[in-house]
């Protein structure tokens, strides 16, 4: 056979060092923004895939649309508080969510392993239906491929979603503004610690649940007690030091934080310290960041907290004109460190 | 840890002779077909599914959108003719075609594995990009997963797809009519001998090459010939035979068509003896049927032979009010045999 022609491909510069896909280049940190920027979007000529928001925002049909995709291959399949097909179903909901869309339809595209058992299949499909009516969406589109046995690992799902976004909502990773109030939703650190958990066999005096929630009715609190929100993220690979580097970086603006101010189980802090790893830096499945302005904030934080998933919600920071680009925390014994985007994997395969 | 609960989920009776799943689920025969109906759309609720129609018809914004999804799992990755980035960017612009779409905007879902050369994926986005270009389609939104090695095949690619309806279009799997004049846009199986020939490592005297191409323009031609086109389907996993099966049973007639009149290379027809294939089982990338009313049947194929894509278009039968849901062929000696849908798996991973 005579080998397809590439028009002179070179491998762009800031790729070099690693000649070999490695578990980092999925982490959510810099590793995977360099393979984004520097390869997809670079090749594919698309400032929106640079941008690294949530969901694309595209004008069709004379509306507003959001539209984004999103795969899942965490291991194991099941973990306290979740699985595999709630999570599918709650991540892309979120990536909609996310852009103040509301989401409508989604996708369902199935990479099955030869030798799955139909009831796992069975049981992660009536999740995935169980989510999709909690979140007030349909599956529309599906596709199903079977792969060789030791080609996969049980099931891979994606999952693309669509919904129709307000004429009047401007939310974007470059809208930060300096002054804004950085508000999360919840606790950190729920879910990574939750999948971890199940797959290192480490067993806690209190369960720690993943926390995969459909985030978009609480958006819609939000929105209403604050309309001008002007960052929205949810902190899922590379946690909220990923989301914070990103929006930082989009902005062109500094961030504070008050490390002692972000809400933390006690179980999940103790997991951290116990195996050397930063909250801050682990994934979560329902909670998400906001960048608000300074005078909206008390009113936005009191309308989430008045909800099931915004119960713990906290003002953590603000938008500085300092150090634009750099994220840092004042820590628990009075000093401050700068919080870096994660290079490469922490905990792999978490969604 | 405590499982999460489920309903009480029970295997539904037809595919409890498969206790886990085998390489046919994902063939596109009779196996698929029952995992979709029994599994999918009864958990899903969702009657969109059951109606395989390749994509689904949403309206939004007040106009109609098409919206699809598609997972590649192609071996070897390079095939002649093609790889799976352009596979994975025409696959889902014809899913969209299909449905009379003008097709829009791409998502990109990459799973890659651990170890896969960044060399071999720059070749894969690159020919994806221009796979984009020739089909005037953007990516719009992308996501990029990294499973372990010995858990993946080097690189999976899910594409999802979204497109506007013009208002007067109406195709659709239920719409065949007795009478309908059923057209196939040119030679059947090159796609999946080229892609087993590298698999297997055959060599014939003229190289089979994959037909993988972007039909949406040769279907706009069409629609301006014959407006009142009833059934479009691209001919991918499972052939001709698949889906004039499930159009048969879809829109409840049946389906004759003379086995003399369908387009071949020598060159597949030949391979196919040797490996005891029957090309009607075979998938193709790059090629439809259409079920057209019969006075519009020749201005159609008419148009469709003035385009490259549609040269070698013949009209190859009709819909009869007699078998409704059965296909029969009328073989090249005389006689004629039933055309069942294919039940298991032909050729693996071929797209």
């Amino acid at each position: 056979m005579s080998l397809p022609t590439f028009d002179g491909w070179t491998c762009p510069i800031p790729l070099k060092d690693y000649p070999n896909i490695v578990m980092g280049h999925g982490a959510g940190g810099r590793m995977m923004n360099d393979l984004i920027r520097h390869l997809f979007a670079a090749e594919f000529q698309n400032p929106l895939l640079g941008q690294m928001a949530d969901a694309a925002n595209l004008d069709l049909n004379g509306g507003r649309l959001a539209f984004t995709t999103d795969s899942f291959v965490v291991s194991p399949l099941f973990f306290p508080g979740g699985d595999i097909g709630e999570l599918a179903v709650n991540g892309t909901v979120n990536d909609l969510a996310m852009s103040g869309a509301e989401p409508l339809f989604l996708s369902a595209g199935f990479i099955l392993e030869e030798g799955l058992p139909m009831e796992t299949l069975g049981r992660i499909t009536n999740s995935m239906a169980r989510a999709c009516r909690a979140a007030g969406v349909q599956i529309a589109a599906g596709d199903t491929k079977v792969v060789n046995k030791g080609h996969g690992d049980g099931i891979y799902i994606n999952t693309s979603g669509i919904g129709t976004i307000a004429r009047d909502i401007e939310i974007a990773p470059q809208n930060a503004r300096v002054g804004d109030s950085i508000i999360v939703s919840g606790t950190l650190g729920d879910h990574g610690i939750a999948v971890m958990s199940v797959r290192e066999g480490l067993t806690f005096e209190t369960e720690i649940r993943s926390d995969t929630a459909p985030l978009h009715g609480l958006v819609q609190t939000m929105l209403q007690a604050a309309p001008q929100v002007h960052c929205l993220r949810d902190l899922t690979r590379g946690g909220l030091a990923a989301v914070l580097n990103e929006l930082a970086e989009a902005s062109k603006v500094g961030i504070e934080f008050d490390e002692t101010k972000v809400p933390l189980k006690g179980a999940v802090l103790a997991a951290c310290e116990m195996l050397g790893l930063d909250p801050l830096f682990i994934a979560n499945e329902g909670k998400l960041v906001a960048f608000v302005p300074e005078q909206l904030a008390e009113r936005c934080l009191g309308a989430m907290r008045r909800q099931a998933l915004g119960q713990e919600a906290a003002i953590i920071g603000r938008v500085v004109a300092d150090h634009p680009g750099i994220v840092v925390a004042r820590t628990s014994v009075g000093g401050s460190r700068v919080v870096d985007l994660p290079a490469g994997e922490l905990l792999p395969r978490i969604c």
